[in-house]
């Protein structure tokens, strides 16, 4: 609600303030904290956390849009928030303020002016999203709330042939946890891999992850295809399985939505270049 | 204590029980959740879970001693224990045991057979220490708890000039914590460096770190050691100062004590080539 935002800015009394500003904020956060990104009565969410930082600012309420809504325990690399504001600090100003004020887990890593209408979900061409595995039989203390340790060994090349084929416009109606009120559960995936990842310093997670890029994605839909290709990676499932879920396929007939802890939203990808 | 535990273990009813076996134990660990390696009257400690794990096994009470006693919040990649034991199965099968005891912040792995004299910490040459560091203004969410985030520039050349100052036998008695009770501060380090750590992917910590190996190390050596490198890092103190504690300094003349959670115990170093 712009116009509404505008009209509450020009109730504030300095002159500079007349017309509201829309900020691009992009934040990286260790979900294992959290409710997930949206404000709930219960528990701590990111957006709850970034409008009351906001809102120190702003002496008023803020609302902050966000690009995905990240569940319980998932994380972020690249969260993008919009939020309609009145002050006029610069955006480095902003930034560091921000942090001064967020936990240490929840990192603002860019603020931007954004046109009027820019809105972080609607404005958003795609998401991209990394789930992070590894097969280490003994598991890593360090990564352990970062990565989906299996414990035992996959056929990741099968996964990665299997992954393959959820590129494109589907129905993705089979990978979509109940209880949402989705207009369509048709979606476009323009990359879908499993990824080997560098062997870091200690506290590095992760050997290999599962890279998605798409328009959407339904509730719980990355959880639910890397469930499904563990069980292809565990021989209990075809590679051809997964292209037979889609246009068609039913929740049950797909795999377990896989847990939490290892999912990423890496980015989100705005129609013009922004900043 | 052997020749005790061989005489407990003569209670046992099994034949091959007679002679004790004498376990080398590699362990992993992320500290910030206990109390430190040593047993205490509150709270959790390595020593304690491993020792209460292995008793599983057992069937009555083990002592595992441990080549380094790291504090409350400090990690390990390579911590090094060993206790005498009754019981017969193969090392695979005791670290398995081990590690579906353990919770998973604590993992083994590695088990061994020792000759009977193998103590884990008298038997020790060297250790190695890494302790973690960046200069990232923003911080970084996903290594909060295994890097200490100082987010300001330092001057890494002259603190790695500083560091190689620390190599040879001296007396250190500058960089140990009161309340402790060695006989001599002498000590021998044989690698003082600042090395560069690859960025790795999300959830890897650092971007440098500080590596020392020496024969031993005094109560909070490597984090006085680390806290004075930092005030010469910000340009607080020059490279010259630090050698100028060895020797005759005080504790009050080094710097601060640098925190627990930006330091490993990496590896434990033995005289014979130990498996």
């Amino acid at each position: 609600m712009p116009a509404l935002r505008r009209r509450q800015a020009c109730r504030q009394t300095r002159i500079e303030d007349l017309t509201t500003r829309n900020l691009k904020i992009t934040l990286e956060y260790d979900g294992n904290r959290y409710v997930g990104w949206q404000r709930q009565a219960e528990g701590e969410s990111i957006q709850g956390l970034l409008e009351d930082a906001l809102a120190k600012f702003e002496g008023g309420p803020v609302t902050a849009h966000g690009a995905g809504r990240t569940d319980a325990g998932v994380h972020a690399l690249g969260q993008v928030a919009s939020a309609h504001v009145s002050f006029t600090h610069p955006p480095a100003t902003i930034g560091r303020g921000l942090n001064a004020t967020l936990p240490e887990d929840i990192r603002v890593i860019g603020v931007a002016d954004m046109p009027e209408d820019f809105h972080a979900r609607f404005s958003a061409r795609s998401k991209t999203y990394r789930y992070q595995m590894s097969t280490d039989p003994i598991g890593d203390p360090f990564s352990r709330r970062l990565v989906w340790q299996l414990r035992e060994q996959l056929d990741l090349e099968t996964m990665a042939r299997a992954a393959a084929t959820l590129v494109g416009t589907h129905d993705f109606a089979a990978f979509q946890s109940a209880g949402t009120d989705v207009t369509t559960t048709v979606r476009t995936i323009v990359r879908s891999d499993i990824v080997m990842l560098p062997a870091g310093p200690p506290g590095a997670p992760a050997r290999f992850a599962y890279d998605v890029t798409a328009d959407g994605f339904l509730r719980h839909m990355v959880r639910a295809i890397v469930g499904t290709l563990v069980e292809i990676g565990r021989g209990r499932r075809d590679a051809e399985s997964l292209a037979q879920l889609l246009d068609g396929g039913t929740r049950a007939q797909a795999g377990a939505t896989a847990p939490p802890h290892g999912l990423f939203l890496v980015r989100v990808d705005y129609d013009e270049e922004s900043p």
